[in-house]
């Protein structure tokens, strides 16, 4: 039997038969290949859909149904935030960093009111309000919170903040299932058939150009024509150990994996027929440290007792900021004005505490003068609502003198630190699959994760971020391949 | 006329002629080419060398001819360190960090007594003696000088420490070329054929097999038929702007790249046969701040006024990590007693002086209480011979206090940061390239910075890795190749 393989494609020439015929083959069934799919099917295509799980969902179904959307959305203006286009897209290409794809940025800054809008009309449902303060996800049905560090230093001094996360509207967390059905729908709606337990092994190349791909169903290896071409939506690498070894290694520091069988795949079918993956060292981390929210109020300390991060950037830059310091740890301070019973699942632990700072200091066996040092330092600038070393700004700026005070420890090992990987294929806006030389691989488009997009750089990310680029470069996916 | 690609191979049946024939074919000329022929050469392989340049030479002949060699050699003996394989394995891995490929480790750790050994029997001069203290490259023609972290935290309590870095006999700096040399004469003794101006332009393919490549010579295409396979010695991608933006942005923070024409053609070559490309995320920087060697003695501050590092690292690792510091610069602070004049080409200058670290601190416009309290806690331990935040080890570990005091700077973009990068093919032992199965590409063999080898991780490179890796597994790569 022939072995087919995702580092190799198969030359049409040694197809046995055709299985299935179609105009667009999308593989991987979560928002990005959901939106692939109705933009496809409504540029008229024929379009089929192959997920290797027994239904749709994906990463995408696990998030928070949070999708990052400025530049003056009705949210927005309703609770009095007069975002623009250039702020946003300013706000775009800081948190891609040195990683930033300038292009991407651009148009999703310039068109993601259209995005909002589109989602919308598809029946994805908001509820149009606006919910303030340090959110990981709203806990009731809001629209609107703020999902990133624009209002943090040094975001805020180039980009004037507004909150951009925008929410399904949904009780609790966990909007991305919802989120997913409604897009499923959509693309049931207008015709998609849709396979599942339906792995793809393989890409068929006639000469340079993608048309089609193997499929593994009921262990059976199955033949899909695409006559248009193949749109990759399959997520990240997060569980394939070896790319993480080979490209990633940093992710070996914390154990939380987020995703649904995101092994790269899609990776290694692009790659395999000359595309370029790129940014692979890149993750996006978290530790949920803001819940309860009043711990959005501590300071956090490495293990030398030094601060390293202006702790009201959003959790997952402090977070990822974290996993940069020495010591496997980082400790929150909290005085008892803030502190709360940690969270079960955040595996963060009391650690030390005491009447006065250089009693936790003792606590946590470190030198005196550290620590204790650092709090006397923040609490005297802080009650002059400053802080000349990291820029931290009010309202979360504000000191922890009321005693007692607590050291929580967030231990990489062994608390919830949930990650999941950046690094993928280089597409254009148009989701054309690039070779290393820069040109587009004629049949071949992919979004999402196994794409290096919007959310391409692990210090900078904001909740949405990913969600963001995975509807709306999905969308530009299915679209030019449909128009192939 | 047609266009050849590093990016595409060639099929065998669309060559219309050979122009060369040989057994091995080298690409690249530096320390890695050279050793790979000659090894080719005395495995009995007919062997050819194209070098892009008009001589040998690479980034080899620019560097100071330092290979890091432990075990216990003569030179380490005689100077009364006692070294062991393991210890010197083990540091090779602590070196590699969360990048080290243990299995280079492991065969170089056991085998570098008798590369050492072979480099004498090419001829190169060892004059045998230590040369205690902090140097980056001897300015006497001394053999064996300390060039990593192995004395300092946390190496040094995991790996017993020694002494590693052996040098050419060579009066001053710039061993490198004198290295080449030999190595040169030696593989043209052996009948290597060697050919300059001759640049690699794509890889020629006889189904999955590489049996040879398209070489430039003249303005014309030629083509070489390599029966036993095509050793790739071109080195890493400093020169390749698109490459770093795709694959190592943060290398855009410095801006003085190493190298002669590293483009990064060996990995595309790689690749587009299938090769895997890892670690490209890695690089080497340092800026000469333990020259004049009293600075070996000053304390790092970022512009918080942290420290950040042990500063009896290796001045690479000590400059990789002020790379990880915010603020686009450090500073380097020295009392008179070590201060010297910085050399002009480092690009160092005084950002401050005072009687007291307060007015440093004040001239640098730090907040009170920054650097003069990091300085202070920093003697009042130094006094009692301990560094309890960063475990600096004596005698490099002595309290700063004769005033006057002075800053120096140390800013990422107008100082001297040398840099190169580490990240490349993934390759075995015997310098096969691996495809992203993990199966070795029949034909194709690559060594030195086109690979990721024994300096795999920016963070704990040590001086003398890289030439380790270029001349011991181009000797293997070579040798494979021949017997083939």
């Amino acid at each position: 039997m022939t072995e087919y393989s995702q580092y190799r494609p198969l030359p049409v020439g040694e197809v046995p038969h055709w299985d299935f015929e179609t105009d667009v083959a999308v593989i991987g069934f979560g928002a990005t290949g959901a939106c692939a799919a109705i933009e496809a099917a409504q540029a008229g295509a024929r379009v089929m859909l192959f997920e290797r799980s027994s239904g749709s969902g994906g990463a995408s179904a696990l998030s928070g149904g949070e999708i990052y959307v400025g530049g003056g959305t009705d949210a927005q203006k309703a609770a009095g935030f007069d975002d623009t286009v250039e702020a946003f897209t300013k706000y775009l290409k800081l948190a891609g960093g040195p990683c930033a794809d300038e292009a991407k940025c651009e148009i999703y800054g310039r068109e993601a009111l259209n995005h909002y809008q589109w989602l919308k009309d598809q029946g994805v449902p908001y509820r149009g309000n606006f919910l303030p303060g340090k959110h990981i996800e709203p806990t009731d049905d809001s629209t609107l919170i703020w999902s990133g560090s624009e209002a943090a230093a040094p975001f805020c001094h180039e980009a004037k903040p507004a909150p951009r996360g925008h929410v399904i509207q949904h009780m609790g967390w966990g909007g991305g299932r919802p989120l997913v059905d409604i897009l499923e729908a959509r693309a049931r709606a207008l015709g998609t058939e849709i396979h599942i337990d339906a792995r793809a092994v393989a890409l068929i190349v006639d000469g340079t150009r993608v048309c089609g791909a193997v499929v593994r169903i009921d262990n059976q290896d199955r033949f899909v024509r695409a006559d248009k071409g193949v749109v990759l939506a399959t997520g990240g690498f997060v569980f394939n150990d070896a790319m993480r070894a080979k490209y990633c290694p940093d992710t070996f520091k914390v154990n939380s994996p987020i995703g649904d069988k995101d092994d790269g795949v899609g990776i290694e079918l692009g790659v395999s027929v000359g595309g370029d993956a790129i940014h692979m060292d890149q993750f996006f981390t978290t530790c949920p440290w803001t819940m309860p929210e009043s711990h959005a109020y501590g300071v956090f300390v490495n293990v030398h007792g030094q601060r390293f991060i202006n702790e009201d950037c959003y959790h997952g830059r402090v977070s990822r900021c974290a996993l940069d310091q020495p010591g496997g740890k980082v400790y929150l301070l909290l005085d008892v004005a803030n502190f709360v019973q940690p969270l079960d699942l955040a595996g963060i632990t009391i650690a030390g505490t005491g009447e006065t700072w250089e009693e936790v200091e003792a606590e946590l066996e470190m030198p005196q003068g550290t620590l204790s040092a650092t709090m006397a330092f923040y609490n005297e600038h802080a009650r002059d609502g400053r802080d000349p070393l990291f820029d931290k700004q009010l309202p979360i700026l504000k000191p922890l003198d009321q005693s007692p005070f607590i050291a929580l420890e967030l231990n990489f090992e062994t608390s919830y630190f949930s990650f999941f990987t950046l690094g993928g294929l280089k597409t254009t806006t148009d989701g054309e699959v690039l070779d290393r030389s820069g040109k587009a691989i004629a049949g071949l488009f992919a979004a999402g994760r196994c794409t290096s997009g919007l959310p391409a750089w692990g210090h900078g990310y904001s909740s949405g971020l990913s969600l963001a680029d995975c509807t709306f470069f999905g969308r530009r996916a299915g679209r030019k391949a449909a128009l192939a």
